[in-house]
């Protein structure tokens, strides 16, 4: 049997916002749920500050150690949007203005007052970028090398995602199915262990909650074989209903 | 004048749940926040999922590179909590059962069927660990040396968070002053980039919306000085006024 080759990437969340705790992420979620439907596991993520340095390591790392590295935030037109010039940094190249991108800034301003310096700031990208087609609005995402430069805000991410979906190499998409039980799941670990050993590239999850008054689990059962998740879950479900748990609907 | 030390932090979020998009994080933002209060800066987050050398080098790389180290995620009593394991081996100590935190498990689960396998899984420590008190839920966090430990689920660490609050060396906090404003960021870049570098020890975040239909930003001052975080809010207010955009209340 051959090995299937598990697609991987690594996300950089860039922001001071985020770590002061001002704005709530959205983008790890959002970015994380989208690469399963392609087929590519996310492996790691790292928030960092408006800081060169920082991104430039962090980009740098993630770009290496996974087939792909996805960036969300700094790409706006103010003086704290440095992730194109950090970036380029990363990749030894300058920064320059690409002319598409440059051309769709000039057709949006044409009766919004024009492009000004802040404006053209948007069509800057590391040499040698291409632009990522972005269907719900204007704003491109950009893509150099591996790596793919969102924005920060979650809905403007969701349209350069959607323009990028399909294209990316990926493997057989992730599949969870979901079993929920009235099991605190201190009471059952030892029958979860047993259910995911007794069958090979499949994962079980373990995710509590207390709900009108009741402890009870969600149990995640993630393969990349669909029927065998199925298969999984079902046993999963009947060992939890032999052992006394009533079932609550998956999802919480 | 001496420059007073700036304290930082690191956070490692764990679990393959944030990954893979099933779960929404709230705890960077939650941890992030109550650390500015403190008077500790959160530099960097990593995500990373239930796999030992994962969280192993995450733990080792932030907490030598930061003042503290905090980990949300992985101490419940299933398989695929694997977080004290492993920042276990990340410290190269064995893993033991706290006495305090067996007798809590005790007393809580006299009346709830006693304390099982799986149950006394939650009383594992690293050894030389000491258990951070909870005051809101029994549920106790875990210190060994600059790390901490919390829980995933962000209301227990609100309580860990809360029997910790205090407890920290940390400078002064950070002040963040919101001015809001109908004015599209790429049109005010320039006069941003004046208005921060007018004064030493701040930084000026630009955060866009359109609300009803109207564009504008929140602009966040920020720093360790209140006075001065306060002044240089007054001045970017104003300078906006003269330029010609009206006032929003600040905050999205």
């Amino acid at each position: 049997m051959v090995q299937e080759k598990i697609w991987t990437a690594g996300l950089v969340v860039i922001g001071d916002e985020i770590l002061s705790g001002r704005t709530q992420d959205k983008n790890i979620a959002q970015v994380g749920a989208w690469l399963n439907v392609q087929g590519i596991r996310l492996k790691e993520v790292r928030v960092v500050g408006d800081t060169e340095p920082a991104i430039v390591e962090a980009v740098n790392t993630l770009r290496q150690a996974y087939d792909y590295c996805f960036t969300t935030g700094g790409i706006g037109p103010t003086h704290d949007d440095i992730t194109v010039d950090a970036i380029a940094a990363a990749f030894g190249v300058p920064v320059v203005i690409h002319s598409e991108a440059r051309r769709l800034l000039e057709d949006y301003y044409a009766t919004r007052g024009g492009l000004n310096e802040g404006r053209l700031a948007m069509a800057r990208v590391p040499e040698g970028a291409e632009l990522i087609e972005n269907p719900i609005s204007k704003a491109p995402g950009i893509r150099i090398g591996n790596v793919f430069i969102m924005a920060g805000i979650p809905s403007v991410t969701a349209g350069m995602l959607a323009g990028l979906t399909g294209t990316l190499e990926g493997g057989r998409p992730l599949v969870s199915v979901t079993v929920g039980a009235h099991a605190p799941e201190s009471e059952v670990a030892e029958l979860l262990r047993e259910v995911e050993r007794s069958a090979a590239g499949v994962a079980i999850g373990s995710y509590p909650f207390s709900k009108e008054g009741r402890f009870g689990s969600n149990f995640v059962v993630r393969s990349e074989d669909e029927a065998l998740a199925r298969r999984v879950a079902s046993t999963l479900a009947e060992r939890l209903g032999e052992a006394g748990y009533d079932a609550v609907d998956g999802g919480i």
